[in-house]
């Protein structure tokens, strides 16, 4: 799919009322969390759930409200930082690959292999045939695991430039923010036009055996609304079945 | 390639004499050895080795005289037994890609991702459109080591149903090899023609980024000749180079 995130609003509809929509959202997280027991039990099929997103576009806040009443044997988050030199010394998936949900799980991707398109990339230190190659290489693993019985969504955390600085800066001020606060997050917020692009490449190259959504997520509350909605209807779909009870014969 | 393994040979070339090729053979040796030292230090490269075969194939013995001579740190040999409940719970190249080398290392595969499309096919644990499935997904995954590095060299020890008989009998004969004596292994036996199909099907399909190279493998000595030429070629195509000095400035 060809899209400029610049055309696509990082806010909620206007006819979205916010005490409706957290009902709703309420709504799936029950679901969710009923859904996940069977998939635990049933130990056939697995969820993978791709976070991306700009600094402060609000990551850690939806794995956290979206996942936190789930059963915590049945669900695993990764968050990929910047790659030790053994994950240097093999290939760009190889860390990846390594982490991916056992049948019965749901495994969280807090940033990914999509980082090897986006700051690798932005920063320019492969070229850009290493990057049309990763995009092949991406496909094809994400085949594989949708081929063996493991579901993949992804999705983007889409905020506003102006949005990202207000939480950065709050960061700074609320004492409870000071841990996340990191320099360098300034520096490459500068780069903010370079990623946009590396974004919507990733859509146009990599959306054709999982596809991205683009999440509006100035609002919180917005964000996880359809957050929750998506990975809803991912697990209907996938339809997880109790266990029929195995008796020892008599 | 299209192969019909019974049109080849198990045995060495008529003009082959023994001791000329033993001689031969300690040159490529010798050679390996200075190489892989080199693919050490360079840590730029690496090179995964598979070895395929019927049981009592020489494999084992393959593994041993072609790679004792290496710097210990540079190599090491994973072998592929039945799959763990952990690893039948993920893809079948999750446990796979786990253990490919990294930069600087010679990996050593007794037995591999083939298996699942050998062993299970003819036992039919997996259906048709399994099997072309997983043979993509192999394709994908020697492609994606090819691309980043590291050289894949294959290898199916080509032996005679009669040499097969031969040595799984002395398994029982000789003390020191009943350890490697498995009454399954009559059994398998039982399946041969059906295994060299699947083998047959293998080359056909899964010669894409990696070659395989058919040993005829029922003289140790010769097939060890061809194994030394193969590596020794690959590694010299590789062509890993001693870094230069890095001196700090005064």
């Amino acid at each position: 799919m060809a899209i400029k995130l610049s055309e696509i609003s990082t806010v909620e509809p206007k006819d979205a009322e916010k005490d409706r929509i957290k009902r709703r959202t309420e709504k799936y997280l029950v679901k969710i969390e009923d859904l996940q027991k069977k998939l635990y039990a049933e130990e056939k099929k697995a969820l993978l759930v791709i976070f991306q997103g700009m600094d402060a576009s609000g990551k850690d806040g939806a794995i956290k409200n979206i996942f936190r009443g789930l059963i915590p044997m049945g669900v695993n988050v990764h968050c990929f930082k910047k790659p030790t030199e053994e994950e240097f010394g093999h290939d760009f998936l190889w860390r990846v690959h390594h982490v991916v949900p056992r049948k019965g799980m749901i495994q969280i991707f807090n940033r990914s292999h999509y980082e090897d398109v986006l700051i690798q990339r932005v920063h320019k230190w492969i070229d850009e045939d290493t990057v049309k190659n990763r995009f092949e290489h991406i496909n094809s693993f994400e085949k594989l695991l949708e081929d063996t019985g493991t579901r993949v969504l992804k999705f983007y955390l889409h905020i506003s430039k102006e949005a990202q600085l207000e939480r950065l800066l709050e960061r700074k001020t609320n004492p409870e923010k000071h841990w996340k606060h990191n320099p360098d997050d300034m520096k490459e917020r500068e780069l903010w036009d370079d990623y946009m692009e590396a974004y919507e490449d990733c859509f146009k190259h990599c959306s054709e055996h999982a596809t991205w959504h683009i999440i509006p997520a100035d609002k919180n509350w917005y964000k996880e609304y359809l957050i929750a909605k998506y990975v809803c209807e991912a697990l209907e779909e996938m339809d997880p079945q109790w266990p029929a009870l195995v008796e020892n014969e008599a």
